[in-house]
């Protein structure tokens, strides 16, 4: 089935309706692909999109949520192209962003991903590793073997756009060990940018990519995916102390536990007041029980980081739609985008 | 400077001189696509490279032989090309390689390359492990972006090799965790065909690609490269045997201590020989310790693994040169690529 610019979906349910028809529409490509790789590396890749138990047998397991191809169709329907042209970009970004989080699992040393234990616990880091760089150059060789014009331009831009993830990850564990006081503002979300907002804005760029857009509009679609993930990720951060965690399915104040330096904490630290000073003692301790959480909960918000993290979270959302409608002069073309935007910035408050 | 085909190598020290010319050509470009990575993942890579010491200041370091780069630009100067116009591609098959040894040295816990301690023991799993991942995209988006027309192909073909050296580094961990008689020999030539020779006919591949040569003759000088890489990893694992420790600079028998499944061990263990027995018995010991590397090599020996790996080995080679000749009949012309794949199937012997 294809997804047509007729049907623009505006509020939550919209959105997700719009997740499941990308689904639809982009996971045989994305599963036609894996199917290609050497057998070793194939069950791995199989087990983490959840298409096969760890013995081969079939599951029937949720791959993801699907939203960097969703933004890639709808940017391509925004400007104009026939979606099914841009569906094996959209399983290009996928492909991706499911190599990072095989990698990022590893280094993370996470145990769970989509309520099943990560394939590093399963197969071992070596085949973890392997499968993750073999996604990795799949992800560039579907799109270089793509016949459509914009195959090139699109390699060239997602492979710059997988460097800035990997330094957006190197710089993320980088700033565990440093102290409380020795992560700035600007470095934070420069890290958020690189580690979140680039693929959301790269997505977006494939899209207007593949419906021949200029220079212009193609760095506009990247610049409203990447204000975009931005927000998306100030709300994460939020989500992570003051989440409900009967929807969230974490305990509250899970990062403030892990004395997570997110980007609420960090503008707290750096702020200069009272709350900011006993938000860094209590980040200088070796471990946070239930108490010292709630305390850290409270200096943050003190210290001004829930109502900055908010004020920026809207911010960025209205400079993405600033930059959207440089791109698209008429938005009511672009309801899917702005349903999408509005999806991941809200999907659990 | 530039090579000229007017000037083939076809002994040792030729190949050395072959060698050092296509530093000269390709460093350049390598370093300056290297210094456009992020600060952060360009210190761990420029340390790999040996430019860099861990703390950033200058060093005179030895960045590899440049087997794979001298291959790309010997075989786009065969079938006619300007050497000059492949040099992106050289580079790219270096970048490639390298970023294949930072993930295989974090996998195998080795902790020396070229004579220095490995970017892991240096920066840590993490940081290396992400300036693999942004090298392995360096490698694809340097091509993806090279506007010679040779480009997609040439992308694409390169992240199918990368796809093809982690399911050879995948099979080569799986394999040490296998029986003594669980290895078949076809399973062992398959892992040391993708592991090594996949990048060695990728690398002639590439120069063909780059010259405008049609399927066939692109296949064929990815046949021989295959081969004449088959034959560089027997006559290896016979040098981890039987090597001279003075030219080798490791013990007598490395990989025998190892216990490592080396394509001459499984020629034995599988030889049907009592031998061949007495080896798998020496292998299921948990530690071999001088006496029993002696008695595990004349094993070998006695089994066949040596004059088997050793015809092997001449074979190999005939075929490389036959596939060889099928894209480029006048072998003068071939020189330097005859050159190159006698230089590593000898080099240490």
């Amino acid at each position: 089935m294809t997804l047509t610019s007729a049907d623009p979906v505006t509020d939550g349910p919209g959105a997700v309706a719009l997740l499941d028809r990308t689904r639809t529409a982009v996971d045989p490509q994305i599963r036609s692909t894996v199917e290609t790789l050497p057998g070793s590396i194939r069950r791995v890749a199989m087990y983490h999109f959840g298409w096969e138990e760890a013995d081969g047998t079939p599951a029937s397991g949720q791959a993801g949520k699907a939203i960097r191809p969703a933004l890639v169709l709808a940017a391509a329907r925004a400007l104009g192209a026939e979606e099914a042209r841009a569906v094996k970009a959209a399983a290009a970004v996928e492909l991706a962003h499911n190599f990072t989080l095989l990698h990022d699992d590893i280094v993370d040393e996470d145990p769970t991903r989509r309520h099943r234990p990560t394939a590093w616990t399963v197969f071992g880091i070596p085949d973890a590793l392997m499968a993750g760089d073999a996604m990795n150059a799949l992800a560039l060789r579907l799109l270089a073997e793509d016949p459509h014009p914009a195959s090139a331009a699109a390699t060239a831009r997602l492979a710059a756009c997988v460097i800035e993830l990997c330094a957006g990850q190197q710089a993320d564990c980088a700033f565990e060990s440093r102290g409380p006081r020795e992560v700035s503002l600007d470095e934070c979300l420069a890290m958020a940018t690189a580690k979140t907002g680039a693929l959301l804005g790269c997505s977006c760029a494939l899209g207007a990519l593949y419906a021949g857009a200029g220079e212009e509009e193609v760095a506009a679609l990247d610049s409203f995916g990447r204000e975009a993930g931005l927000a998306f990720q100030l709300i994460d951060d939020l989500i992570g102390i003051w989440g409900d965690p009967e929807r969230t399915g974490k305990p509250a104040g899970a990062d403030l536990a892990a004395r997570k330096k997110s980007l609420p904490v960090v503008a707290a630290l750096t702020s200069g007041t009272a709350a900011g000073e006993e938000l860094a003692a209590l980040y200088s301790r070796t471990e946070l029980d239930a108490r010292a959480v709630r305390a850290a909960a409270d200096a943050v918000e003190r210290a001004g980081g829930r109502d900055w993290a908010q004020a920026q979270a809207a911010d960025r959302m209205g400079r993405a739609v600033e930059h959207l409608a440089r791109a698209v002069p008429d938005l009511s073309a672009a309801g899917d985008l702005l349903a999408l935007a509005e999806f991941v910035t809200r999907r659990t408050r």
